[in-house]
């Protein structure tokens, strides 16, 4: 057994270790408020390093620790409020056929879970992300398996939950051996991953290949769509074509949500004001090397495609990724939809000018995508074209701009394949609990082997359906 | 493209149209009602060519008849009610980092859905069984394929389901190629089975290694393990014995949920009055000659481990399978745990007899199972146990026995790898339907885009969750 496979195997029968003995809700709600105090107590340093490792800027990375904090605290509110459990009580009744017992469910946790951190939030989806930080709250131990990108900070923030969490519910590990050797343990119960759809796929095939195969929740990457109607661009048209600019260029174009894809009527606005944008677009630092290089590989190859101009912004210092604005036409965009389709991580956007006829065709050729961004004129029915992008998007929004992904009950981050491997699960939101519980239903029951939430008079009061 | 192939592709490309039309909730409601209607008026001739094809006393069949369209009334009432939907509304707070934006989520049906029917069940889990009442209650249209175990029923059944649901929404196809075909067809979302290990593997593999993967529900074999404690061998041994053996011996044992392997106190009364039983004991004609076959060898394995004793009960007709009753201690099972853990499909169970100290070892050795029994003496106190099986089993009961599985809201019939490919999911009770949904979250979306179910004043009167 190699090193990187010993300390696997150490860190995931810690966590099988960890994994049985039963916690309150009340305990791990505490948990999360705790590492969001932490974080916060440490904000200063956290920042300081993470700076140094990722290049973003100080602002966003101030925010992102107090999105993190806030999406412990959240979930911490998830745990306490306990209907996450699906509690669910059926009274006994012999006349049905068949008849039916004392029956009584709800969620339990699945046991030990792998988390890969994602490389563009050094916080938030990182080593006490949305990952960790939902799993902790079903019960469940995690072995987090750290980004290269930010390896000093993966292990600082590791040492804040390991002063805060229980021995074997929390532990890190490093490198892409371990992550390979992670995802095959016997012990890991599922997985949870955010980044590319060639690494989400390397481990989801790993995950489905097991002997007992688990499931693998991995969030890849996402076109993220735009359509401006006709009276849309009539009527805003140069704040649609600033907005634009300014969400795919946000923090070098480096979210799962920027808008990759846009398509806006022929000869309208919306292009004009995206180009005088561009000029004075802000440009950045990429994460790591390789995805400047990624970035600019990209770009070139749309435009080595006939009839499409690339624009670009311009490049503030060195190293920076210049921003890219792609122009084409509907024609050229479905004779080529593949490579227009293909992500490319970093600031750039494809901006597909459409006559009204050419729309339908435009919608069809799109791929599931975490979002998709409808913007019309006030009191315009978009209601065909929703419904047609409902059918590919787990997110579909109006009159605004995908990054930025808010924190709440009804927040999905999903989609179909290729936006995620698990068509019907999310990355953010109360709901993303769900991927590390499974039920378990009490036939006739005494009361002393219930779980507290499941007996009679509902002395928890929690949420409960009852029939 | 061969037949197959070709008949596959028509299906699915007919039930891709179909799900393009958006049906209403009462809509779907009024189908499977009138498919439950629809198969009661032709019980008679159904429970006929059911009991030729599969040698199910009619009895048994018409039974199944009555819990299939309980089934399918059971789904109507969910999708009347609305509550699966979960739907769920974040107002708006921009004081909130990051702010909140107008969030409505619900669920919507993840489109056409390929459903794998089982030989032991020709109704309840065939062609018009939970998976395909589920999957068009959720709104999705449903290629079935038949088992070829009741082809003719299959057919019969399918002309009833396609003469009261719309074009597209229904189609059966027939084959082995067929079926490898379907679950790789890039129209099919989703994936529904009840069989084998070996076959549902197969299928999962097939699943997982798509361009595109899809999630694969296979609920697979289970061994079902009964605790038997010392106080309920003393109290109530007899009436355990016997209950035993009258569940194991239904309907030639050839259930799911069949208690394959129960650990009983040494030297008890449950062992003497399972042996009586087994001595009265039915024996009946299995699915096929195959399963009679695999039957034989399963339970001539079991005797050939040195220090079991294999009792056979009567062969009471030609061509009937004799019930078994294998016997050993508890040593013997550790030291061959796997052979013992392997399901052998049919009138057999394992009966071990334990010490007080070995009661855990033996716990410990489980695998994951679609249920779990324990037998206890009144007031009891097993907690340690249900704990300890709690882990292992997606249904605990107590005091009864695991054949015969209610329809519930509070069902659950799954469990971990092997008793299922999908951890999290059920294919029966009311939950069954979320393995055919996928969330949508609308973001500042207008009223008349959203879904009925999500707009302001809650409309069609559904429960949702509001903040």
């Amino acid at each position: 057994m190699s090193a990187a496979v010993e300390t696997v195997d150490a860190a995931a029968t810690a966590a099988t270790v960890a994994s049985r003995s039963v916690t309150t809700r009340a305990e791990r709600a505490g948990w999360l408020e705790a590492l969001a105090l932490e974080l916060e107590a440490d904000r200063t340093e956290l920042v300081r390093i993470a700076a140094a490792e990722t290049g973003l800027s100080d602002t966003r990375l101030d925010g992102e620790v107090t999105r993190t904090a806030s999406q412990l605290r959240f979930f911490a509110g998830v745990v306490r409020e306990g209907g996450y459990l699906e509690a669910t009580l059926d009274s006994p009744d012999p006349a049905l056929i068949p008849p039916r017992p004392d029956l009584r469910r709800m969620l339990r946790p699945l046991g030990p879970v792998a988390v890969y951190t994602a490389s563009n939030f050094p916080f938030a989806f990182s080593v006490l992300g949305n990952d960790t930080a939902s799993a902790l709250a079903a019960g469940c131990p995690v072995v987090v398996k750290a980004h290269p990108g930010h390896p000093e900070l993966s292990r600082r923030t590791a040492e804040i939950a390991q002063s805060v969490l229980p021995a074997g519910m929390f532990t890190l590990v490093e490198g892409m051996e371990a992550g390979v050797a992670l995802v095959q343990h016997p012990a890991i119960t599922a997985a949870g991953f955010t980044g590319s759809e060639r690494g989400g796929r390397a481990l989801f095939d790993l995950a489905s290949a097991r002997p007992k195969p688990i499931p693998f929740y991995g969030e890849l990457g996402s076109i993220n769509p735009v359509v401006v109607t006709a009276d849309a661009a009539a009527v805003r048209g140069p704040e649609i074509g600033a907005g634009l600019v300014a969400s795919f260029t946000r923090d070098a174009g480096q979210y799962c949500t920027k808008p990759g894809l846009v398509f806006v009527p022929a000869g309208g606005a919306v292009e004009d004001a995206a180009r005088e944008a561009l000029r004075a677009a802000p440009s950045s630092r990429q994460l790591t090397p390789g995805m400047t290089a990624a970035f600019s590989t990209g770009v070139e190859a749309f435009g080595e495609v006939p009839d499409v101009e690339v624009v670009r912004g311009p490049a503030t210092a060195d190293g920076v990724s210049a921003p890219a604005l792609v122009l084409t036409d509907a024609r050229t965009f479905l004779a080529q939809a593949d490579t227009f389709l293909a992500e490319c991580f970093g600031p750039v956007s494809v901006l597909v000018r459409y006559r009204d006829t050419e729309l339908d065709a435009l919608v069809a050729a799109l791929e599931p995508s975490l979002t998709a961004t409808i913007h019309r004129a006030p009191g315009e029915d978009v209601s065909a074209l929703a419904g047609a992008l409902g059918c590919i998007a787990g997110r579909l929004l109006f009159d605004g701009w995908p990054t930025g992904v808010a924190i709440g009950w009804a927040q999905h981050h999903g989609g179909s394949w290729p936006a995620t491997t698990a068509s019907i699960h999310t990355s953010v939101g109360a709901t993303a609990i769900r991927r590390w519980l499974t039920p378990i239903a009490y036939q006739d029951a005494p009361q002393e082997v219930l779980p507290p939430e499941l007996r009679d008079g509902n002395p928890l009061g929690i949420p409960r359906r009852e029939s």
